[in-house]
Protein backbone atom coordinates (compact mmCIF):
# COMPACT_ATOMS: atom_id res chain seq x y z
CA UNK A 1 0.00 0.00 0.00
CA UNK A 2 1.09 3.61 -0.89
CA UNK A 3 2.61 5.94 1.78
CA UNK A 4 4.42 8.70 1.68
CA UNK A 5 5.36 11.73 4.13
CA UNK A 6 3.06 14.53 3.82
CA UNK A 7 5.88 16.79 4.45
CA UNK A 8 9.39 17.28 2.93
CA UNK A 9 11.85 19.39 5.33
CA UNK A 10 15.79 20.27 5.39
CA UNK A 11 18.13 21.76 7.81
CA UNK A 12 20.95 23.64 7.68
CA UNK A 13 24.09 22.62 9.69
CA UNK A 14 24.43 24.57 13.30
CA UNK A 15 27.69 26.14 12.09
CA UNK A 16 25.81 28.45 9.90
CA UNK A 17 24.65 30.68 13.00
CA UNK A 18 27.73 30.87 14.49
CA UNK A 19 29.37 32.22 10.81
CA UNK A 20 26.51 34.37 10.21
CA UNK A 21 26.68 36.19 13.75
CA UNK A 22 27.12 39.69 13.78
CA UNK A 23 26.80 40.01 9.96
CA UNK A 24 24.37 42.84 8.82
CA UNK A 25 25.31 44.40 5.54
CA UNK A 26 28.16 43.80 3.29
CA UNK A 27 28.45 47.40 1.09
CA UNK A 28 31.31 45.67 -0.95
CA UNK A 29 30.35 42.81 -3.69
CA UNK A 30 33.39 41.34 -3.43
CA UNK A 31 33.23 41.23 0.24
CA UNK A 32 30.00 39.88 0.27
CA UNK A 33 31.16 37.06 -2.29
CA UNK A 34 33.97 36.58 0.07
CA UNK A 35 31.73 35.59 2.38
CA UNK A 36 30.11 33.46 0.77
CA UNK A 37 33.78 31.26 -0.19
CA UNK A 38 34.25 31.66 3.30
CA UNK A 39 31.28 29.37 3.69
CA UNK A 40 31.76 27.36 1.02
CA UNK A 41 35.03 26.26 2.21
CA UNK A 42 33.41 26.08 5.71
CA UNK A 43 30.83 23.58 4.57
CA UNK A 44 33.99 21.53 3.40
CA UNK A 45 36.04 21.62 6.60
CA UNK A 46 32.11 20.76 8.80
CA UNK A 47 31.96 18.20 6.08
CA UNK A 48 28.53 19.23 6.11
CA UNK A 49 28.08 18.99 1.95
CA UNK A 50 29.65 19.86 -1.24
CA UNK A 51 32.08 22.78 -1.76
CA UNK A 52 29.36 25.40 -2.20
CA UNK A 53 27.69 28.46 -1.03
CA UNK A 54 25.11 31.13 -1.94
CA UNK A 55 23.42 33.87 -0.61
CA UNK A 56 20.89 36.47 -1.52
CA UNK A 57 21.69 40.30 -0.88
CA UNK A 58 19.82 43.37 -1.20
CA UNK A 59 21.88 44.66 -3.87
CA UNK A 60 21.87 48.46 -3.04
CA UNK A 61 22.72 47.91 0.49
CA UNK A 62 24.42 44.81 0.60
CA UNK A 63 22.07 43.58 3.55
CA UNK A 64 22.16 39.49 3.97
CA UNK A 65 18.63 37.88 3.42
CA UNK A 66 20.00 34.51 2.93
CA UNK A 67 22.99 32.27 3.28
CA UNK A 68 22.74 28.75 1.91
CA UNK A 69 25.40 25.63 1.82
CA UNK A 70 25.46 22.76 -0.50
CA UNK A 71 23.17 20.08 1.39
CA UNK A 72 23.00 17.58 -1.24
CA UNK A 73 24.66 14.62 1.02
CA UNK A 74 23.85 15.59 4.21
CA UNK A 75 20.33 16.14 3.65
CA UNK A 76 19.90 13.23 1.33
CA UNK A 77 18.00 15.48 -1.59
CA UNK A 78 19.79 16.26 -5.15
CA UNK A 79 18.01 19.05 -5.42
CA UNK A 80 19.57 21.11 -2.42
CA UNK A 81 22.26 22.61 -4.64
CA UNK A 82 23.36 26.01 -2.72
CA UNK A 83 21.51 28.28 -4.90
CA UNK A 84 18.60 26.14 -4.51
CA UNK A 85 18.72 26.60 -0.49
CA UNK A 86 19.45 30.15 -0.30
CA UNK A 87 16.36 31.14 -2.60
CA UNK A 88 14.32 29.02 -0.66
CA UNK A 89 15.65 30.82 3.01
CA UNK A 90 15.05 34.12 1.33
CA UNK A 91 11.69 33.07 -0.02
CA UNK A 92 10.59 32.36 3.48
CA UNK A 93 11.88 34.98 5.33
CA UNK A 94 10.45 37.39 3.39
CA UNK A 95 7.35 35.49 2.87
CA UNK A 96 7.24 35.87 -0.89
CA UNK A 97 7.96 33.31 -3.70
CA UNK A 98 9.09 36.27 -5.98
CA UNK A 99 11.89 38.24 -4.67
CA UNK A 100 11.31 40.68 -7.12
CA UNK A 101 7.98 41.29 -5.97
CA UNK A 102 6.51 44.79 -5.35
CA UNK A 103 7.57 46.76 -2.83
CA UNK A 104 10.50 44.47 -2.42
CA UNK A 105 14.05 45.72 -2.75
CA UNK A 106 16.22 44.59 -5.65
CA UNK A 107 17.96 41.39 -4.88
CA UNK A 108 20.95 39.41 -6.05
CA UNK A 109 22.56 35.62 -5.73
CA UNK A 110 26.06 35.71 -4.84
CA UNK A 111 27.40 32.23 -5.53
CA UNK A 112 30.71 30.43 -4.92
CA UNK A 113 30.68 28.64 -8.46
CA UNK A 114 28.45 29.21 -11.68
CA UNK A 115 24.93 27.56 -11.48
CA UNK A 116 24.21 24.35 -12.87
CA UNK A 117 21.32 23.12 -15.23
CA UNK A 118 19.24 23.14 -12.47
CA UNK A 119 19.78 26.53 -10.59
CA UNK A 120 20.41 28.26 -13.65
CA UNK A 121 16.54 27.41 -14.62
CA UNK A 122 15.68 28.21 -10.93
CA UNK A 123 17.30 31.64 -11.25
CA UNK A 124 14.55 33.52 -13.22
CA UNK A 125 11.89 31.79 -11.36
CA UNK A 126 13.31 33.02 -8.18
CA UNK A 127 13.07 37.08 -8.58
CA UNK A 128 16.13 37.91 -8.08
CA UNK A 129 17.90 40.46 -10.12
CA UNK A 130 21.33 39.55 -10.45
CA UNK A 131 23.58 36.71 -10.16
CA UNK A 132 27.11 37.16 -9.03
CA UNK A 133 29.15 33.93 -9.55
CA UNK A 134 32.68 33.36 -8.56
CA UNK A 135 34.61 29.67 -9.85
CA UNK A 136 33.35 29.02 -13.41
CA UNK A 137 31.47 26.03 -14.32
CA UNK A 138 35.06 24.62 -15.71
CA UNK A 139 36.23 24.54 -12.29
CA UNK A 140 33.41 22.56 -10.67
CA UNK A 141 34.13 19.94 -13.92
CA UNK A 142 37.94 20.20 -13.06
CA UNK A 143 37.63 18.49 -9.91
CA UNK A 144 34.80 16.19 -11.31
CA UNK A 145 31.11 18.00 -10.48
CA UNK A 146 29.03 18.18 -13.83
CA UNK A 147 27.44 21.10 -14.25
CA UNK A 148 24.80 19.65 -16.34
CA UNK A 149 23.28 20.15 -19.85
CA UNK A 150 23.32 23.94 -19.68
CA UNK A 151 22.71 26.34 -22.51
CA UNK A 152 26.49 27.48 -23.85
CA UNK A 153 25.18 31.50 -23.86
CA UNK A 154 23.25 30.73 -20.28
CA UNK A 155 24.29 34.37 -19.16
CA UNK A 156 22.86 35.53 -22.46
CA UNK A 157 19.70 33.96 -21.99
CA UNK A 158 19.65 35.64 -18.15
CA UNK A 159 20.69 38.88 -19.81
CA UNK A 160 17.44 38.51 -21.96
CA UNK A 161 15.35 37.99 -18.60
CA UNK A 162 17.29 41.24 -17.32
CA UNK A 163 18.82 39.42 -15.02
CA UNK A 164 22.68 40.94 -14.90
CA UNK A 165 25.31 38.57 -13.94
CA UNK A 166 28.84 39.21 -13.06
CA UNK A 167 31.09 36.87 -13.29
CA UNK A 168 34.97 35.41 -12.15
CA UNK A 169 34.16 37.46 -9.07
CA UNK A 170 37.32 36.34 -6.62
CA UNK A 171 37.71 33.04 -8.84
CA UNK A 172 40.58 32.12 -7.69
CA UNK A 173 39.32 32.06 -3.97
CA UNK A 174 36.26 30.32 -5.01
CA UNK A 175 38.51 27.70 -7.04
CA UNK A 176 40.78 26.83 -3.76
CA UNK A 177 37.60 25.58 -1.93
CA UNK A 178 36.62 23.16 -4.45
CA UNK A 179 40.03 22.20 -4.49
CA UNK A 180 40.40 21.37 -0.79
CA UNK A 181 37.48 19.64 -1.25
CA UNK A 182 38.95 17.23 -3.64
CA UNK A 183 41.98 17.25 -1.46
CA UNK A 184 40.02 16.18 1.80
CA UNK A 185 38.60 12.96 -0.69
CA UNK A 186 35.09 14.75 -0.38
CA UNK A 187 32.17 13.12 -2.38
CA UNK A 188 31.58 13.77 -5.95
CA UNK A 189 27.99 13.12 -6.06
CA UNK A 190 26.95 13.70 -9.13
CA UNK A 191 23.83 11.07 -9.78
CA UNK A 192 25.19 9.04 -12.19
CA UNK A 193 28.75 8.57 -11.06
CA UNK A 194 27.77 5.01 -10.47
CA UNK A 195 26.93 4.93 -14.34
CA UNK B 1 20.93 42.03 12.53
CA UNK B 2 20.86 38.59 10.73
CA UNK B 3 18.79 36.34 11.28
CA UNK B 4 17.28 33.46 9.21
CA UNK B 5 15.41 29.82 9.81
CA UNK B 6 17.71 26.81 9.94
CA UNK B 7 14.82 24.59 8.35
CA UNK B 8 12.97 24.94 5.54
CA UNK B 9 9.96 22.73 5.06
CA UNK B 10 7.07 22.33 2.73
CA UNK B 11 3.42 20.23 3.54
CA UNK B 12 1.64 18.65 0.80
CA UNK B 13 -1.82 19.50 0.57
CA UNK B 14 -4.30 17.22 2.90
CA UNK B 15 -6.16 15.65 -0.43
CA UNK B 16 -3.39 14.04 -1.12
CA UNK B 17 -3.83 11.22 1.24
CA UNK B 18 -7.06 10.66 0.37
CA UNK B 19 -6.38 10.50 -3.89
CA UNK B 20 -3.29 8.21 -3.31
CA UNK B 21 -5.43 5.86 -1.28
CA UNK B 22 -5.33 2.09 -2.71
CA UNK B 23 -3.30 2.88 -4.96
CA UNK B 24 0.10 0.50 -4.84
CA UNK B 25 0.82 -0.84 -8.55
CA UNK B 26 0.24 0.95 -11.99
CA UNK B 27 1.09 -1.26 -14.75
CA UNK B 28 0.44 0.53 -18.15
CA UNK B 29 1.91 3.86 -18.46
CA UNK B 30 -0.86 5.72 -19.56
CA UNK B 31 -2.90 4.86 -16.19
CA UNK B 32 0.48 6.44 -14.32
CA UNK B 33 -0.63 9.50 -16.51
CA UNK B 34 -4.22 9.53 -16.17
CA UNK B 35 -3.49 8.97 -12.60
CA UNK B 36 -0.69 11.96 -12.40
CA UNK B 37 -3.04 14.16 -14.35
CA UNK B 38 -5.70 13.50 -12.20
CA UNK B 39 -3.39 14.89 -9.08
CA UNK B 40 -2.96 18.28 -11.36
CA UNK B 41 -6.73 18.20 -12.05
CA UNK B 42 -7.46 17.97 -8.21
CA UNK B 43 -5.02 20.32 -7.53
CA UNK B 44 -6.65 23.42 -9.52
CA UNK B 45 -10.13 22.18 -8.47
CA UNK B 46 -8.83 22.45 -4.59
CA UNK B 47 -6.87 25.50 -5.33
CA UNK B 48 -3.61 24.38 -3.84
CA UNK B 49 -1.27 25.08 -6.58
CA UNK B 50 -0.74 25.37 -9.69
CA UNK B 51 -1.93 22.90 -12.52
CA UNK B 52 0.92 20.70 -12.70
CA UNK B 53 1.81 17.27 -11.06
CA UNK B 54 4.14 14.36 -11.25
CA UNK B 55 5.17 11.31 -9.98
CA UNK B 56 7.88 8.46 -8.92
CA UNK B 57 7.31 5.38 -10.54
CA UNK B 58 9.18 1.88 -10.75
CA UNK B 59 9.07 1.63 -14.38
CA UNK B 60 9.00 -2.35 -14.27
CA UNK B 61 6.50 -2.83 -11.65
CA UNK B 62 4.27 0.62 -11.63
CA UNK B 63 5.08 0.82 -8.51
CA UNK B 64 3.96 4.36 -7.14
CA UNK B 65 7.01 5.68 -5.29
CA UNK B 66 6.08 9.66 -5.02
CA UNK B 67 3.26 12.24 -5.56
CA UNK B 68 3.76 15.57 -6.12
CA UNK B 69 2.29 18.66 -7.24
CA UNK B 70 3.23 22.10 -7.68
CA UNK B 71 3.05 24.10 -4.78
CA UNK B 72 4.71 27.59 -5.69
CA UNK B 73 1.65 29.92 -4.75
CA UNK B 74 0.38 27.76 -1.53
CA UNK B 75 4.22 27.21 0.10
CA UNK B 76 5.27 30.01 -1.00
CA UNK B 77 8.47 28.46 -2.59
CA UNK B 78 9.32 28.87 -6.44
CA UNK B 79 11.30 26.05 -6.58
CA UNK B 80 8.49 23.83 -5.79
CA UNK B 81 7.38 22.79 -8.93
CA UNK B 82 5.22 19.47 -8.97
CA UNK B 83 8.89 17.15 -10.64
CA UNK B 84 10.89 18.78 -7.52
CA UNK B 85 8.32 17.66 -4.55
CA UNK B 86 7.56 14.65 -6.39
CA UNK B 87 11.78 13.90 -6.68
CA UNK B 88 12.06 15.10 -3.11
CA UNK B 89 9.16 13.14 -1.59
CA UNK B 90 10.59 9.92 -3.58
CA UNK B 91 14.54 10.70 -2.59
CA UNK B 92 13.38 11.30 1.43
CA UNK B 93 11.25 7.99 1.13
CA UNK B 94 14.12 5.28 -0.60
CA UNK B 95 16.99 7.04 1.96
CA UNK B 96 18.71 8.15 -1.40
CA UNK B 97 19.27 11.40 -3.05
CA UNK B 98 20.16 9.03 -6.06
CA UNK B 99 17.26 6.88 -7.36
CA UNK B 100 19.34 5.63 -9.77
CA UNK B 101 21.99 4.15 -6.58
CA UNK B 102 22.76 0.59 -6.36
CA UNK B 103 20.39 -1.61 -5.51
CA UNK B 104 17.03 0.30 -6.52
CA UNK B 105 15.13 -0.46 -9.31
CA UNK B 106 14.95 1.52 -12.13
CA UNK B 107 12.86 4.95 -11.85
CA UNK B 108 10.91 7.08 -13.80
CA UNK B 109 8.90 10.50 -13.20
CA UNK B 110 5.76 10.60 -14.93
CA UNK B 111 4.64 14.45 -15.33
CA UNK B 112 1.31 16.08 -16.53
CA UNK B 113 3.57 18.62 -18.33
CA UNK B 114 6.82 18.56 -19.65
CA UNK B 115 9.90 19.82 -17.34
CA UNK B 116 10.36 23.85 -17.47
CA UNK B 117 14.42 24.89 -17.78
CA UNK B 118 14.94 24.27 -13.55
CA UNK B 119 13.00 20.59 -13.66
CA UNK B 120 14.66 19.63 -16.78
CA UNK B 121 17.91 20.17 -14.74
CA UNK B 122 17.04 18.38 -11.93
CA UNK B 123 16.15 15.45 -13.63
CA UNK B 124 19.78 14.21 -14.00
CA UNK B 125 20.73 15.07 -10.37
CA UNK B 126 17.43 12.98 -9.47
CA UNK B 127 18.62 9.55 -10.85
CA UNK B 128 15.45 8.57 -12.64
CA UNK B 129 15.95 6.56 -15.60
CA UNK B 130 13.17 7.51 -17.35
CA UNK B 131 11.21 10.66 -18.69
CA UNK B 132 7.09 10.53 -19.42
CA UNK B 133 5.26 13.78 -20.25
CA UNK B 134 1.63 14.89 -20.88
CA UNK B 135 0.96 18.07 -22.44
CA UNK B 136 3.96 20.44 -24.07
CA UNK B 137 5.56 23.01 -23.19
CA UNK B 138 3.55 24.95 -25.93
CA UNK B 139 0.65 23.75 -24.16
CA UNK B 140 1.58 26.11 -21.17
CA UNK B 141 2.87 28.64 -22.70
CA UNK B 142 -0.26 28.93 -24.48
CA UNK B 143 -2.06 29.43 -20.86
CA UNK B 144 0.93 31.90 -19.69
CA UNK B 145 3.21 30.03 -18.33
CA UNK B 146 7.16 30.65 -18.89
CA UNK B 147 9.03 27.61 -19.26
CA UNK B 148 11.80 29.29 -19.28
CA UNK B 149 15.60 29.21 -20.78
CA UNK B 150 15.34 25.61 -21.62
CA UNK B 151 17.77 24.02 -24.42
CA UNK B 152 15.86 23.33 -27.53
CA UNK B 153 16.76 19.73 -28.04
CA UNK B 154 16.48 19.20 -24.23
CA UNK B 155 15.48 15.58 -24.60
CA UNK B 156 18.26 14.76 -26.67
CA UNK B 157 20.52 16.24 -24.41
CA UNK B 158 18.44 13.77 -21.27
CA UNK B 159 18.86 10.99 -23.72
CA UNK B 160 22.51 11.27 -24.03
CA UNK B 161 22.51 11.13 -20.35
CA UNK B 162 20.83 7.47 -21.03
CA UNK B 163 17.46 8.73 -19.96
CA UNK B 164 14.27 8.14 -21.93
CA UNK B 165 12.01 10.28 -23.00
CA UNK B 166 8.07 9.48 -23.64
CA UNK B 167 5.90 12.36 -24.58
CA UNK B 168 2.49 13.57 -25.69
CA UNK B 169 1.31 10.70 -23.16
CA UNK B 170 -2.26 11.78 -22.81
CA UNK B 171 -1.43 15.28 -23.91
CA UNK B 172 -5.24 16.35 -24.76
CA UNK B 173 -6.26 15.12 -20.79
CA UNK B 174 -3.38 17.49 -19.85
CA UNK B 175 -4.20 20.42 -21.26
CA UNK B 176 -7.72 19.89 -20.49
CA UNK B 177 -6.36 20.64 -16.58
CA UNK B 178 -4.23 23.64 -18.21
CA UNK B 179 -7.37 25.13 -19.86
CA UNK B 180 -9.33 24.54 -16.58
CA UNK B 181 -6.87 26.89 -14.91
CA UNK B 182 -7.22 29.19 -16.83
CA UNK B 183 -10.33 29.18 -16.93
CA UNK B 184 -10.89 28.90 -12.99
CA UNK B 185 -8.91 31.90 -12.55
CA UNK B 186 -5.77 30.19 -11.39
CA UNK B 187 -2.89 33.06 -10.94
CA UNK B 188 0.18 32.51 -13.44
CA UNK B 189 3.01 33.10 -11.22
CA UNK B 190 6.02 33.22 -13.18
CA UNK B 191 7.96 35.61 -10.88
CA UNK B 192 8.36 38.27 -13.93
CA UNK B 193 4.58 38.58 -14.38
CA UNK B 194 4.80 41.80 -12.36
CA UNK B 195 7.79 42.88 -14.80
Amino acid sequence: MFTQSDTVQFKLPDWITDYTSGVDCLTDVHERMSFVIGAAKRNVEEKTGGPFAAGIFEIASGKLVSLGVNLVTSQGLSILHAEMVAISLAQKKLASYDLGGEGLPRHEIVTSTEPCAMCFGAIPWSGVSRVVTGARDEDARRIGFDEGPKLADWQGALAERQIEVIHDMNREQARKVLDEYLQNGGKIYNARDSA
